[in-house]
């Protein structure tokens, strides 16, 4: 099974720790291409970025021409475009928000997310609700800390991410989400700290993707999903 | 006081619709103008033309070149987009899904949608989900007919639209909201066959842009709607 | 344009207040009236006065014999009563109340509301909850100062708003509603120590008021709010 | 222990039939006293009927003079009141609304009520919501008869009943709850035909008093519903 | 009249107290008869005990031969079960649960339970949901004592009791519960303490059964609650 | 890895026919171990029975000497049990109907479960809600088939589901969920007539087992799914 794996911003090296995330997540037999996109911002973070990176995720998407595959992770942590990408391709279409948040219902009555700027919660809380998953959502708290900001310092980044946990856990959180997807690898660091089971959206989505090919399944084409219809569409500025 | 109009696709004929609507609408003093995207589909019809949409009306903002403007209505009713508008620009910024949503509640207990396609309906929920506005809205019910098939035959769409109004009425509204930006004007036709109030998102937003204005009310800037972070954003494929 | 702007108390005093803050408000051309009950509570200060408010102010309205009016406005933060005009007149009719709700969904995710005492805050809530404007409210906080205290000592009051708005910023507000009509003109004085938009119900009413005159809508008579029937009433207590 | 039921309305001969109901109701040990306003409307349907009975009925226990008594029972159904009632008095206070469906939860997951006009519809939908007992309502359904003509024509009211009765069924009620005061009696001929439960608001309302007042439980002075402050309050238009 | 309390675990001393609780409340002529099942958790706190307890009272009720009885009051606090019996007896059944959620509501706006320990407060949140009356629950707070622990040290659980009501009271709470059935006597020594009312669901239950009982109603065969079907069933583990 | 699905009641054909379903379903590598409990209802429909089903499930894995396991699949649609089992064992748990309902979510807007008898449907709406997951159920819909019915006539329940099944569409369900376990296999049959994706719980719990497995996660400790504590319990009614 081969899953394309969409990084939601244009920095490469992000790509890179995102699928070197995936890979160790996915199963046995499951390859996992990264896809960057060729336009967007270079970290997203607010609404302007999430409707940019959109965009040019569906664009990255549609412009594909490497081999076919069996399903898409979305990998941006509250950011925009999933139902567009269930719209555009036939397989699964997986977003890591909604996949740790599917799977930390299962592991605790209710879960916190921690992510990046705060200024990024208020896109994670509606993310989560129009997803269908927020009501076992206890608190989305932030570090602080900027996406490209994450790689810096490891012990800063483990830091905040402890005091923020901690926050989550007052407002009744019994397992966490990692809220970005520059946050892959730090489960395992955190974890054990914390007591608690920390779920990382990439690893979550990849797992949730294969399930789906597994069982054959994929977006329904009935109602909202539907083929985008055939029309006029511009994809960026006109050069020129 | 002088308001931007964004359509949300690019099809210019639209907009000129949508700006007659406005300045019929606007308060004295008021000077409408429209903004056509230069890229983005040429309707917005479902979730991928709405992301792609959100995009393009962004960068049509940020790449504006033209003399100040007190306030933005943003003319796509369901698009996304809204909140990345608020981070950008320093002028208050109505979207006409909630600008008709905020005004029906002030007519009536309950009010419902009429909107273009069954795919639509969707986008339209969650767009009133997330504004805030969605507890006393008791429908949002499609007449079928695509974004651009409304101007072709107005008998037709007369006929759709108060068949839909007429499962909108059933299903609890005691007021019907206009929903699409290519609608404008129909509420004139359709507002005495139905014994209801009919709301105009456009007209309906460009009050509202008017008010806060009037009151010098703006986007907070104390959390999601901070400005934008300075960094590098790439909008649209880079040519070659 | 007239707009009858209706006070929920027999205070005269604040009736001129809040004509004077509803002035400042208006748009060109248009005239505000206010209307004090000649019955009622001197302040309204919970459920008790605020139902006694709703007949005084309902009885004012059914009596009036002024000039012909456009609009009402229905100053009294959190007050009983709007259905029952909707029910009575033939023009719009805004409450203060969901008049502020709905433009401080426009500036922000979410909004929170600074009143008078605390008993105040339950009216408050349930009264955004039934029109519909609830979801985004973060917090409606306290001050613990009484409706006619306000004006009494105005360090007191600004430092007593400036407490209150704190605790509903932690609330998760990002734009503060004066949960009281008394509070008119104070927004000017915080708004800027607060760093947020400050909303004033009564200036928010006029302008909705304004827009829907302007739109030519008003209250649907298709359901809830039909004309009241005919039937014998009885005004307040029968002399002798 | 004695029991003051108020009646909604100015018509004495309703307050008759509803402590008639109330009697039937009571457990031994308990007197009934009615108490009918001395103005407000002859029948409540709407909301500008809803706002002037609340406060006739807060006048009439201001001015009650007869003998002591341990609670009180509000007897219009979806009128509003209750709260200003409960600052008012020392003694628990039950609205026939709440009470019929506190009752009704207890019968089934699911009730419907069946009530008069279908303007009362929303009164009754917000009375429940405030209460905090609408999550199981599963409709409510107006038969299209007024107050005042429920006791004119017994077949008809019946018919009427069973009809509406017949959708709230098919809305998922398991439980049925009558709408209105007047209504009261009607269980009896209704309840074999529906083969369901039939609650009747007086007598619900009746058994809780008693409840409360036999578990020595009054309402909570900590927090809104403290005792009314000290004030000028007219209650009706002054003579003269 | 005569009712069934059935203790949910199996040590008799606690249904004794219980028993002792429901008499002190019960109207006159009512005779109460505890039922202690002869399987099941010697004491019900958390998911595996609620589970076992819940077939442990069925059973002791499928196989109760005493006098006949004409309602069933279920003593455990939160504890799965209720509508288990609401299909297998005909008579009505009232949960503690429920019956002091239903009083509180109507002594205050917002009610908080106070249980035992902390892993119990999801049960009760998620049985008070389901039984329709969440919507005015301020806070479920565990004081940190076991089932057992309550009776053994009367200070140490006053001052812990009144420590969580100070939690719940911060959250909005007017009203107290009792969460733990074993609490029963307790709301008379914290009630004055406190200033609030205290809400003790034993006795809760036994008025609410009465008033049921009295008023002639039961639960709706109409759907969810249709007796069990005849078929083959085997309670607890086979002999040998 | 190993995964014990057990069965919810004494059924052994249709714990062969679940585990034929969950060896389809799952990926290489696992190996599916069915376990029937000793006692229990011969079919869970209904309250009474899913709670006797839900002390004999726990039951039959406190009593289970097989070989180690890494993963249990709870195959009961709708019945109780899971939390229980999620304190009672060390590795991650999964209830087919919340796994039905959490993969339906990432297949469209909105899915509808169809089940077996009415009376079960209740049931399965309190499941999908304190699962956190009943957001975007848009309707659950009886087949009026009772669960050892199923197997018997083919051809009638693929008739008795389709014609559910289109109920369900119309509530707008775009997927469709098999809600009972003994419809394993189902959904290979009626997928292609309904155009839409059918989702089968037992597959999904296999497969969401898999990747928690996988992912190294399991039940959180830190709140309400701690270890039971121990004490004295009895399963089931002493012998003698």
């Amino acid at each position: 099974m081969r899953i394309i794996v969409t990084n939601c911003n244009t920095t490469g090296q992000m790509t890179e720790e995102i699928v070197r995330g995936a890979r160790a997540a996915a199963g046995p037999g499951t390859t996992v291409a990264g896809l960057t996109p060729t336009w967007g911002p270079e970290s997203a973070e607010g609404w302007l970025d999430s409707y940019l990176s959109a965009a040019a995720v569906l664009d990255a998407l549609r412009t594909y021409d490497g081999p076919a595959y069996d399903a898409v992770v979305l990998a941006g942590f509250g950011e925009h475009g999933r139902e567009g990408v269930r719209e555009s391709v036939d397989v699964p279409v997986v977003d890591i928000t909604e996949a740790a948040a599917h799977l930390a219902c299962l592991l605790g009555r209710r879960y916190g997310v921690v992510t990046t700027l705060d200024r990024s919660c208020g896109l994670i809380e509606d993310s989560l609700e129009t997803a269908g998953v927020a009501r076992n959502c206890a608190a989305v708290v932030g570090t602080g800390l900027g996406v490209l900001d994450l790689a810096q310092d490891q012990a800063r980044t483990e830091s905040a991410f402890l005091a923020a946990a901690e926050r989550a856990r007052e407002a009744g959180a019994e397992v966490l989400v990692l809220g970005c997807a520059g946050m892959t690898g730090l489960h395992r660091a955190v974890g054990e700290k914390l007591g608690m089971p920390v779920v990382d959206g990439v690893g979550a989505a990849v797992r949730l993707a294969e399930s789906l090919v597994g069982l054959g399944l994929t977006t329904s084409r009935a109602g909202g999903y539907a083929r985008p219809l055939p029309k006029r569409r511009v994809w960026g500025r006109p050069a020129g």
